[in-house]
């Protein structure tokens, strides 16, 4: 076990050089069910799209050329050959001086190259009065011109949204095939941790990490497992650690990890599988006791106990993992620009994270309030945190009413 | 029944005077599922957080004045009067001259005032050398200083995400009331819709806007209740709607409303309730002839069959009153700013929306290219929209190169 620092860079080289973040399997879902999920196929038609020619109107099937020179004050008349039922084979035919009544939707007759708006037609009997001429395709939608048998609609790694479930369904795919959600196991450890919904007794504190976590990582893609709060011994940790690897595709655990007498953590994940730990505390603040240890080929991430600590590490180290276990493209957090309000100290030599809330001055110039960061352990300073400010290692503050780049939480 | 088109507006006023969008219900969520969802009631803390005095660092508890001038070239010392166990009351008390070993979170004995950090101290046997002094409360986490009992944390309608949940779950409370998600029927209409899934006989097509507009009532909060294919009898449909309207907060429809032979849509909403039809035809490019109906107090949407008018009107009328109906607060749909790459013309009189494609050119503008409107039926044109832009009913066209506002559809 070593105990050197590394920097957020080198914990994330640690990280890439033991874990593989490839989707862990797929799955197939109902269409009606797939809307977020992300696709682990390329959709390509079976079929073409509409199947025939189709009227964009209801009104009248003709043979275009013979509307030629129609008129309001010079009508053309047809004679009917018939009615087209929708969602049938056409029946009628249309042949010289004939039209078919036809509706939107309804197939094309043979025949017929065009459709006349019923606006522009009147009827009497079996006669068909045109009014205005119409060319060939007029008011058509043809087979195939919205999707061509063979042709990629989607690619694997899209996420599905409304429209892309609509092209799906238009090809008649009732189960598509997408990235199995990946589990990540959430447990707390802690013998002053207590479960929501218990009675606390003195000595003890409420978990929050757990939830906090629970639900990043819901927002994430991933599904969460929640496996609650393990006591400081090390044969618990280590059971309930063994238990989190065979049904989860990540461990996060918080708390217990101090440096203190109670710091078991290393030990039990070392036992687990190879190479167990690979990060020992990074060099930024808050979050520096964090460990990170890859139990043959799944990551166990362990983060201070602190609310703000805990939830940061998650941001800056497990969540793009998640992402790309979800099957996402990864994608960097959104950020917006805003002046500080105050000047901000970095913790010597560690890359800094300090937490702002976003707000307007009376000027109606975006600022970022820095939250104190005393209060890492407070869940409502955490609750007010828009976001955070990086600054480097080499920074020894950013200055008052300079611009920054926020990364933002949501 | 009436057939005068009314504007877009005279539609949202005549959905305003018939229906209340008011969320239909609430229900107790476990914390851990409670994600994204809808807070139905005020969070008041019923706890102080943390309940007591808790040590933020490992270190040793003492009385901050006895550490008083301490140097590390002259440490002061004091004896160990124990060690405080994490997770229960101390039993030990640091009197003058004392000091009580004490770890991360653990509650802070009687006596003692502060907390010296390990990497200042050094021990030998029950000789605690104190190199550093600490002032009162130094390191310390007062009882209640995160959160007071009585204090409101979260309001109703607020959204659920981790750091929210992280407050409920630091109070203890094991169960959230939350808005019930509006169930929203959605069917299609029509003897040429097929079901995705089933073999699709000659002058069939699949069912596209049950799946896409499914889809966006999730992605609005809701929860679709997908209740297939009606084919266009008037006994058929009624017995649908009914249904649907037993079981829905508000009832999609699609396709079968078009001006023709076949429309029985207003009919079969008049027989249901009152005060049946109160939309019939709204004067916009796409999207005429939408059918809105009230039928005792839920709302009957029908849409025409083509994808695009489909969930255009869905995106103009639908959506809001299904965030309201969510518990969320009314929200304009996310705008960006991009220009024209050719001249868009509206229909004459008519509220027209031109579905666009955002795309950089060559000088790296932002540039919004129209989807050919005459494919209002493809859904391939719909996949490619990003956005819509609104032309009034009073302006002929926009010009090429213009700065236009684009509503986005994500």
């Amino acid at each position: 076990m070593f105990r050197k620092l590394l920097t957020i860079e080198e914990a994330k080289t640690a990280i890439r050089r033991h874990f593989k973040s490839k989707p862990p399997g797929t799955e197939h879902v109902p269409l009606l069910q797939a809307t977020g999920r992300i696709l682990a196929e390329d959709i390509i038609a079976q079929v073409n799209v509409p199947p025939f020619d189709r009227s964009i109107v209801d009104g009248y099937a003709v043979r275009a050329e013979e509307t030629f020179g129609a008129e309001e004050t010079c009508p053309i008349q047809l004679e009917l050959a018939g009615t087209i039922n929708i969602g049938e084979l056409p029946r009628v035919k249309v042949t010289k001086g004939k039209a078919a009544e036809i509706v939107t939707g309804a197939p094309i007759p043979q025949g017929a190259d065009a459709v006349v708006m019923m606006e522009h037609t009147e009827r009497t009997d079996d006669a068909i009065r045109i009014f205005a001429p119409v060319v060939k395709d007029q008011n058509i939608m043809k087979a195939s011109s919205d999707i061509k048998e063979g042709q990629r609609l989607l690619t694997t790694c899209q996420q599905l949204g409304s429209r892309e479930i609509g092209m799906i369904a238009a090809i008649g795919k009732p189960l598509v095939k997408t990235y199995r959600l990946p589990t990540v196991a959430v447990l707390s450890t802690g013998p002053e941790i207590a479960e929501p919904g218990k009675k606390l007794s003195p000595g003890k504190i409420y978990d929050i990490n757990a939830y906090t976590l629970s639900s990043a990582v819901i927002e994430a893609g991933g599904r969460p497992l929640y496996l609650g709060v393990v006591q400081d011994s090390l044969q618990q940790l280590q059971k309930a650690l063994r238990s989190a690897l065979s049904q989860a595709d990540m461990v996060i655990t918080s708390g217990g990890v101090s440096v203190g007498p109670r710091d078991i953590m290393p030990t039990a994940v070392n036992t687990l599988g190879k190479p167990g730990v690979i990060v020992s505390g990074i060099s930024i603040k808050p979050g520096k006791p964090t460990t990170i240890a890859s139990v043959d080929g799944k990551l166990v991430f362990s983060f201070p106990g602190h609310p703000t600590s805990a939830l940061l590490v998650l941001h800056l180290l497990a969540l793009p993992l998640i992402q790309q276990l979800a099957g996402k493209k990864p994608r960097q957090p959104s950020q917006t620009k805003a002046y500080t309000t105050t000047r901000l100290f970095s913790a010597k030599g560690r890359r800094t994270y300090i937490m702002v809330t976003l707000k307007h001055d009376e000027t109606g110039k975006r600022t970022a309030e820095p939250l104190p960061t005393s209060q890492s352990g407070a869940i409502t300073t955490l609750a007010k945190a828009d976001g955070y400010i990086e600054i480097p290692e080499n920074m020894q503050y950013i200055e008052k009413n300079e611009q920054c780049t926020i990364r933002r939480f949501r």
